[in-house]
Parts: structure tokens; sequence; C-alpha cells
């Protein structure tokens, strides 16, 4: 049943069942469906992998690729709304679909489009006057060159389509790094500067059907490109978190379509720059799942469906940690140590249920709210200590 | 996958993903599944109904009855453990496929054997020395009449067996109530005197594998014995919220097996008396999704499966209103107005997903938890205006 949505000067709000289809059935999927059962909606997942982490917690799973337009075109046969959770879905095939079916993707193809490739987001950000790092396409091992007797080293090469988590971006911090770094580099690419940020930061932002909203900006803490913690609210200024929300805002305008955005952004010497943007939940917006009034999750299931959205201030001060495979080679999962997660009274285990584990795979989190007053450096201190005792080596 | 418990001094808790076989799929099922996901357990569950609320947030749904031996080897055949949420379930057919397959059953049929039967409910709890009302059974008129003459008007004649949401009640406040009582009641019952009660209470207790926890008391407004509202924790004197999770303590420890309890309490003169028991997840603990560190449903989940109990304190006062069927003929469900609980901070719409509606059918909750001081007089202000503001009429 599709939701219903009346119009006239108030809006009128039904809620039956509809179903949304989401593209994609990894931890982003699992979360999104965990968060629409309690809205009432029922969720359709396609991924190539049978029993994907959503399947379980999905009505079905569809087994197809995410370029396959007979899979999205089977999920949207029994959906009401379509979206993604992954950026390697295939934006034409999303509109073939869109166009033939009539059921809605959201955010638009178009968005996804833009922030599939890196430069030409950069473009249009700074195209938009949003406050970007130094960057320049790079077409030829001349360009490279060029752009670093502007910029200066070090700086990152970077390639336009497919990066993630640090894979496919290439830090040149001298002479010697150009060749290594251009002969690994895969297709087309950009430089950018090596910004010197204060802190990494980044806005969950949302676009629903009546207007845009954004989550406070949390505090990511990186290693080896891979996000580790994040704390929420960022222990910053309050003018930067301010700012922060308010750059974020701006780069809202920019995208089409309804749903959550997640947005990376650096705090260098009081300025704020957009990094990357991706057209789905973020994994440095888990935390809102205890840590806010409304989970990101939920917030994107209702702009999608075209529900109103839900308030984005934080219920508490919160921090989440990831927990990354330990092992050095796959091999079937289970975590050992989680008992003093259990046991230590607002923290929160999830789970995504994947059968393997690989070296450094996002296999779950560790979520920490307050029970008393303890501060973000204490939860930050708790969910370190937590997710530092989990193991997956045997 | 099992999760494995190793023995030793130290318990050593790991986390894989076991199916956790659910008997029975109406909305505390689907509050279990919602609840599982994130701790990585898969859910079968069962229900006569084909697309039952729970299957569309469950691995699978087996259709068949809850009495039925093949339906529940079904589930076992791909489960690890075994629980139900409904207390139709048959203990027998239960302790039949646990024997068969040796999949653990939690709480033990026993513990379902017992609470399904009034009588010999009351009477182990007297006999544990635990207050109850004043008690009869009754197998004629005679016992009836008898039981009057001791108690006093008024008294409630109760079916020994499948009442609930107070149907096989039958309230008798004169002579004349006692023939059509009689003559509507049916099979073997019980008489209680009608207590004074200044509050309904309950508490929500569990059994874990290393011992038992209980969830600060509820206060529960009942209008046709239906539960419309819960307010955690109780308004009442801090020396019977204490008292009343010693007397829940106590029921704890006549059940047997592991999992969540309700247990219906009467507040009278300063006295805890206890109402009734149901063995698993209960209405009044819906609240403990938002309101506590760990919800009814998640503690569930851990307690059969074998992890570690969570922490039972609440972490905000919070108030929960059912979501009841307004309308005078069963029609598809479609409940109009939720713009207000969407756009309201703190507030929080469970919707299950039940098809049809038909009066005072449960069909969703509104919980809301305080963004700022609201008191719990504030919360339940909000949620009754919630939820008043919620039709189905069209």
């Amino acid at each position: 049943m599709r939701a219903c949505l009346a119009g006239g000067d108030t809006m009128h709000v039904g809620v039956s069942s509809p179903t949304l289809g989401v593209i994609g059935g990894g931890q982003l999927g699992r979360m999104l469906a965990e968060a629409a059962g309690p809205l009432g909606v029922d969720v359709i997942v396609s991924d190539p992998t049978p029993a994907c982490p959503a399947s379980a917690v999905a009505r079905d799973q569809i087994v197809g690729d995410f370029d396959d337009v007979d899979t999205i075109r089977g999920v949207a046969d029994r959906s009401d709304f379509l979206t993604y959770e992954i950026e390697l879905v295939d934006p034409d095939a999303l509109e073939t679909v869109m166009e033939e079916s009539g059921i809605p993707v959201h955010p638009s193809p178009e968005s996804l489009r833009m922030t599939q490739d890196k430069l030409l987001e950069k473009r249009r950000l700074s195209d938009a006057g949003i406050p970007v790092p130094a960057f320049r396409p790079v077409d030829r091992e001349e360009d490279l060159r060029t752009a670093i007797e502007t910029f200066g080293y070090p700086v990152m090469l970077k390639a336009r389509h497919g990066g993630y988590d640090g894979r496919g971006n290439f830090l040149i911090a001298e002479e010697a790094d150009i060749e290594p770094a251009l002969d690994a580099a895969p297709g087309a690419m950009l430089v950018e500067q090596v910004i010197e940020f204060d802190r990494e930061l980044s806005v969950i932002g949302v676009r629903g059907e009546a207007g845009t909203a954004t989550f406070p900006a949390g505090e990511n803490i990186h290693e080896a490109e891979i996000l580790r913690e994040t704390i929420v609210p960022a222990r910053t200024d309050d003018d930067i978190l301010t700012l922060a929300q308010s750059v974020a805002t701006e780069v809202l305008t920019l995208m089409e379509g309804r749903g959550v955005f997640g947005i990376e952004l650096f705090e260098a010497d009081g300025e704020i720059l957009v990094n990357e943007i991706a057209p789905r939940p973020h994994n440095s917006g888990h935390y809102s799942i205890e840590g806010a009034y409304t989970s990101q999750f939920a917030q994107h299931v209702r702009a999608v469906v075209g529900y109103p959205l839900g308030a984005t201030q934080s219920r508490d001060p919160t921090v989440m940690a990831n927990v990354l495979g330990d092992v050095t080679d796959p091999e079937p999962a289970s975590l050992t140590g989680v008992e003093a997660v259990f046991e230590t009274p607002g923290a929160s285990l999830h789970w995504y249920g994947k059968r393997e584990v690989r070296p450094l795979r996002k296999m779950g989190h560790v979520t920490v709210v307050p029970t008393g007053s303890e501060s973000r450096s204490d939860l930050l201190g708790t969910a370190r200590r937590l997710s530092n005792g989990l193991t997956f080596e045997t």
C-alpha cells in the first residue's frame, strides 16, 4: 500500500504499509530495514551476495548486481519507493527503471551521479562558492606536476570514480611518490591539496519533502583512512559547530531528491571545507540510533517515503566505535569478548550479521551514551576500550 | 550458527549469528525481530496468518497454528533457540519438539503452562507467600456463592484458561450478576476478590543465564480492561517502587527457563499484590525501546540466546500510549493524523503493519520521552494528545 499524502493547506499524512526498495543490502541496508520496521515500512533489498546482511531483517532479497536493470526492475515491481545504500549503483539503470515504472528514486540518480565523480562533485561545490580544498583534474602527468607547483607538497591523487575508505587515494609527499602513484592510479583522476586540518568533522543532512535539516556535527577519528570513532557533538568551538551545519545546509541545496546525505568536512584554522558527500546514510551517523531522537536511518526512511522529518538534535553526547576485522585472512566471522559490551550500561552492540570476516572489514559497531555525567572524552575512552576488547582472532 | 558459550571461571561470549525461532508473529514477535537485528540474531517466526506483522522484519515465516507440532518442528529445524510471544501456544507441543530436537525452549513450557491457568498461577503465588487477591476455584454455582459470602461484592469471575485483555472476565457487583456471569462463562473458572487498588502497576522482569533483573515499575492506565497508557516510573512513593521490584523478583524465582516476564501488580494501601504474569514481553514494557538502555525485547533476545543481560534502569521518564482501532467494523488499516507524532521531538511511532483494523485492536503505539525538563504528567499529556489525534475513521 502506498503512503497517502493528500494536499491542502495542512499536510495530512496517513500510515499504511508502504514498501521501500533498497538497492544494496549491506549494513546500511540492514540498519535501514531495522529503522523501517517501527515505522511500518516494509523493505525489499537487492544485493549480489545471497543472504546479505540486510536480508535477515527485510521482507525479501532479490539477488543481483548493483548495475543490473532487471534486478532493479524486480525490486521496483514490489516497491512504492526506491533508494540505494551504496554508491556502486548505476544511476543510468536507476533512471531507466524510474522512467519505466514511475516508481520514484530518492535521492535523485542525478545526486548519485554527481557524488560518484569526485571531480564533478568538487566543481559543483566550488562553483556554488562552498569552500573545498584546492583541486585540479589530472589527465596526464603534466597536470599533476603543474598542480604540485601551485599547491606544494603534499597532495592527494584521487580516482574520480569508485574510491572509498581510502581506496583510490594516493598520497604524494615528495617527487619520488609521483611515478608510483600514477602507475597505481586507475583511470581518470584529480589532485587535491592536502589540508592540514584541526579535525575531521561530518554532518548528516537530510532533504525532506518540506525542507532540509542537519544533525549536529560529529568528530571523526580515522586510521589508515578508515573511520574508527565518531564523537557527537564534535569537541570543537560552538561557532565551528554552527558553521559546519550551515555549510552542510548549503551542500544540501546542490543535491536533488529526498533522503539522507553524509557530508564529510575538514575543520582548518576556523574554516570549514567540504571533503566528500555520500548520498546515503553514513558511517559517522550510526551514533544517532541511540544518540539522537531520530536516527539517520529512520530519517532516511521518513524522507524517502515522504513522511515529515524528525528532530535532529542529539539526545545525549554519544560516541560510536567501529568493529573492524582484525584478521589477516578471510575466515568465518565469530566475534569474541563481547561480554564487556553487553555488561556496560549505556553501551550497545550492533552486529551486521556478515558471515565472513576480512581484514579491516566493517563487521559491526559499538555505541556508548552516558548513564550519568560522563564527558565525551570519557565516552570515547569506554568505546575505545570496548572495541579494542573485541577480537575475531582465534 | 550457534552462539558459543564456553565455560570456565569467566564467561567468554562469542557473537556469530544464532537463529531464534519465535512461535507467534504478532506485534511482540515483530518487536522481538526488530530488537534481534542489531544483536545479529536471525529470527524465524510461525503464525497462522500469512504475512503476519513479524514476517516483514524476520528472516522467514512458517504459516501454521500455535498448537501444531509440525509447525513448531519446522521452526525448530531452522533455529538454535525457541521462544514464544503468545500464551495460546501449546506447552505440550513445545515440550515434544524440545525433546525431539534438543533445541531449548525459553521460558520453559512449564512456565507457560502455569501462567495459562489462572487458578494454578494464583495457587503457586499464594503457596510461595506472595500476596495475591483472595481467590477460590469455581466448579459449580455454590462455590461462587460461598466465595461471595466471604469476600463480599464485588468479585471477578474469571476463566481459568484463554482470557486476555479482559476477555473471560465477568464482574459480579450484585446478586443479579451471578446467573448471567455463570451463563456466559466458558469452562473452568475461579473467582477473585476485586481489589480497590490505588494504582495498577507492572514490572518487566527477566531471568537470564546468570541471574534475574527487573525494570522499574510502570503505572498502567486501563480502559475497559485494555491498556491505554504506561508511565515509567510509576507516579507513586519510592518505597512502593522498591517493593514492586522486590515482589517481582520473588515471582521470577517461581518461573522456569530464561526470558522476559510481564508481571502485573496492584498497589493498594501501601501493599503490592500480584494480578497476572505473562511469560513474554508485555505491552506495558514497550516504553523501554526508547525509555531504557536495554529494551524488553533486546533483553528477551539476550536472555533466550544466553548473552549477558543489559542494564534495566530507565534512560528517561517515559510514557507509552497504545494506538487502538477506533472503528466499528473491520476495514483495511490506514491511520491518519500521524504528522503531529512525526513532528513532535521525543515522540516515536511504532506501527505494527497489521493490514486490517478492528475495534480496539492494538495497531501500534506512541512513545514520548522528554527533550527538556518535562514531567511524567507532561509526557502523559503529550502521549494522550498524540494518540487521541490518530484515527482510522475515514
